[in-house]
């Protein structure tokens, strides 16, 4: 038996507006050690995932889940590899994604939310928190069920897509575009953004939400109007298209991540287009769709082997860079999935 | 040959927040020639529908009718008498439902937007503009097909309905609770008004928006949260109820008359819950429902008759005095159906 040193990120205060690292969390390291009870895995984390959710996770309010608690390892999807096992369904090196937080090490019971992942060469584990884990489920589900696009789907049908060039945006987008074969505006907020929409992932048109002139391209980007909107940003943006959507139109509100540092956000001025376009906007968590989680990782798998579907990610490097790394999220600094990387696989027990 | 006088109020100017009755409408009197072309009919406006929705007709703006043009004759729903017919549909004392607007005459001829109206002892003409009419078609369908009230129905579905003690929320409290046998919850803004709907529609309670402690009563009266919530108003009774909306809650985007007199709108602060507890919004238009308003006129009559469906109206005197009208229902100042009655029947022909 021996002692790891494990270094942790907590919640350290709820942020009211934005986040602060220095304030809103804390660094400790803590002994952990690494004797295991019956059926228990030891996990070294490999990437941790950030999300804009997260900063729901830090409120205390009613949510699909609960607040993460002052003092508490602040919550992440992770990828980790289990180095200690006893549990005869897991073995040392199997790559897991788990949601053990923002930590080094973890020693878990293996549950539902513990999930081996098979790897192969080319992808990296840590695409399973990005197109093929809950940022890529999410836009699966969201535009397919909630955006109901086999319905509308095709050339005729145009699809907008906010955040675009996020983790989540860009797989919404690219799967409107490259697998129902519609018109796709992406909005996002850089021209080195709006380059790698159009000239990397083939969308038709990228709008920089910064441009003075950003309704007046919208509007002339959607000659009719907009079928699908797929909304991640809330803010301006929403009601942009809210003002443009289509008889009978869709918004997927996936996420508002213009919104989520306000102590009380300014709501979409243009909701009543609802009534006069009979439109729907509806909300959801990918979590609900657990059930349906393998066949969607098989048709992204099957597309990112196509070419239909492809990714990014901004990599920042050590576990107590996490915070500041968050910031940069909600900034924007990132296009596709912003990850810690935390450590590297170990090839051979080292305990 | 012969001319009648017709008094007609016309839109004068687009208001940018209130409307003005002195400036934003104009009372001019024309002659109109009672020689009817082929197939035409002239009509006597009997009592004129003042609706929240007239206030969007005002503005210049893309929406689900086209705007009221400047110098036009202010659109309105309207039973009249026909009492000069050159169509073989239609005789002398006919009463029909028709969008004619603010004047005291018409010329029309009969098309889909003409309905001929069974009168029969007990029940006014103008319960065709109410409870019989576009405003309780609106709750019907709103209620029952947006709601989908019948997938949720019974004493354990909470429906909260806001300006429940005006015409079409009235309508869609007492379906929700005498028909589908739900816990509901009427919003009002007097004491007067939440005593009319416990006490006269029977309501399971009535909360009067304009206490100081209104989000708390809110949360009283909804301890297992709220399934439907059926919104006439917006403002900051549709973030109080988002803020107590269940998982899978449904709201019906009827109205939003508390916001239709602001240049731009407050939106709804708390949509993101429609997020967290993957819930909708969804808008309608009651004209969609054309082809079913014969089964709903069916199924509205019969619960009058059984009690289930009670109405009351609020009626001003004279066409000259809609746009004071107007303002008053803006201002809450009905209970039920607000309408102008601009005249009696005539019971035989006098041209």
């Amino acid at each position: 038996m021996g002692f790891i040193q494990n270094t942790q990120v907590v919640l350290a205060s709820r942020p009211v507006t934005d986040i602060d690292p220095k304030t809103t969390f804390r660094k400790q390291t803590v002994s952990l050690s690494d004797e295991l009870g019956p059926n228990e895995v030891l996990v070294k984390v490999l990437f941790v995932s950030l999300d804009p959710a997260m900063r729901g996770w830090m409120r205390d309010v009613r949510s699909y889940i609960r607040p993460v608690r002052i003092d508490e390892v602040m919550r992440s999807s992770d990828v980790a590899q289990v180095i200690k096992s006893n549990s005869p369904d897991y073995k040392f090196g199997d790559i897991v994604r788990v949601t053990c937080g923002w930590q080094e090490y973890a020693i878990l019971t293996p549950s539902e939310d513990m999930v081996k992942i098979k790897t192969f060469p080319g992808v990296s584990p840590s695409t399973y928190l990005g197109v093929l884990g809950p940022t890529g489920l999410t836009a699966y589900f969201g535009i397919t069920d909630i955006g109901e696009i086999a319905k509308k789907g095709g050339p005729n049908c145009t699809v907008v897509v906010s955040g675009a060039a996020g983790a989540t945006g860009s797989v919404a987008a690219q799967i409107a575009k490259h697998v129902y074969g519609c018109r796709v505006i992406g909005i996002a907020g850089s021209d080195d953004k709006c380059d790698y929409l159009t000239k990397e992932l083939g969308l038709d048109v990228a709008l920089n939400y910064k441009s003075k002139t950003f309704f007046k391209e919208l509007c002339v980007a959607t000659p009719k109007l907009i079928d699908i909107f797929y909304d991640n940003t809330g803010g301006d943006i929403l009601d942009g298209c809210l003002r443009r959507i289509a008889f009978k139109g869709r918004i997927v509100v996936c996420g508002a991540i213009s919104t989520y540092n306000e102590a009380v956000p300014k709501g979409p001025a243009y909701y009543s287009a609802l009534i006069t376009q009979r439109a729907r906007m509806e909300g959801f968590i990918v979590f609900d769709y657990a059930k349906q989680y393998g066949k969607a990782i098989e048709d992204m798998s099957k597309w990112i082997k196509e070419g239909k579907l492809k990714s990014r990610e901004t990599i920042v490097h050590g576990i107590e860079n996490a915070p500041d790394a968050l910031v940069k999220l909600f900034n924007g600094d990132n296009t596709g999935k912003m990850l810690v990387k935390v450590a590297d696989e170990e090839t051979r027990s080292m305990l």
